[in-house]
């Protein structure tokens, strides 16, 4: 039996793919369009996208000598701090509660 | 009276800047040298810079001809979605013990 992309061919038998539907969203950040493949909706790729374009922008007005890598990087970690931030926030708000229990 | 960098020149007072301290932190992300500046510690530049760096190793490692900012963005957008995941789910959270109060 081979089975090739959730088909099986020696049978004639289709297999369901437990995978999840994979979606092609082309969004455009910083004036180069990217194309994101994953299990995300179109508009949670495009806000996710719109996000990190404003905040390359916030980035790039207060430092215009800036390279695209530069600037790209400088998105990636002012975006982890705030993650991390949220992350503790929300742990101790987890903790609270179950103290409380 | 001309106030330069928290310092009072006119009456040789000296003003005490309201700012917080800042820090001045060097982090390698990428093979390049990255100087941040601000309130946050040096440990803590450094832990995010490092899940930055290990973020970017990752995807690299599944996309090996990405350039440099192709890749810094896209470490973005996954940063990114991660955060608006946990905002979702801590808002929830805030939700759920505000109706039960």
């Amino acid at each position: 039996m081979y089975i090739k992309k959730g088909i099986c061919l020696a049978g004639g038998i289709r297999v369901v793919s437990e995978e999840k539907k994979k979606n092609r969203v082309s969004v455009e950040i910083n004036k180069r369009t990217y194309t994101i493949v994953g299990p995300e909706s179109k508009e949670h790729v495009e806000l996710v996208a719109s996000l990190v374009d404003q905040k390359m922008r916030d980035i790039r007005s207060t430092n215009k000598h800036l390279d695209s890598t530069k600037l790209a990087v400088l998105t990636a970690l002012n975006t982890m701090n705030e993650y991390i931030k949220l992350k503790e926030e929300h742990e101790e708000l987890i903790t609270l509660i179950e103290e409380e229990e």
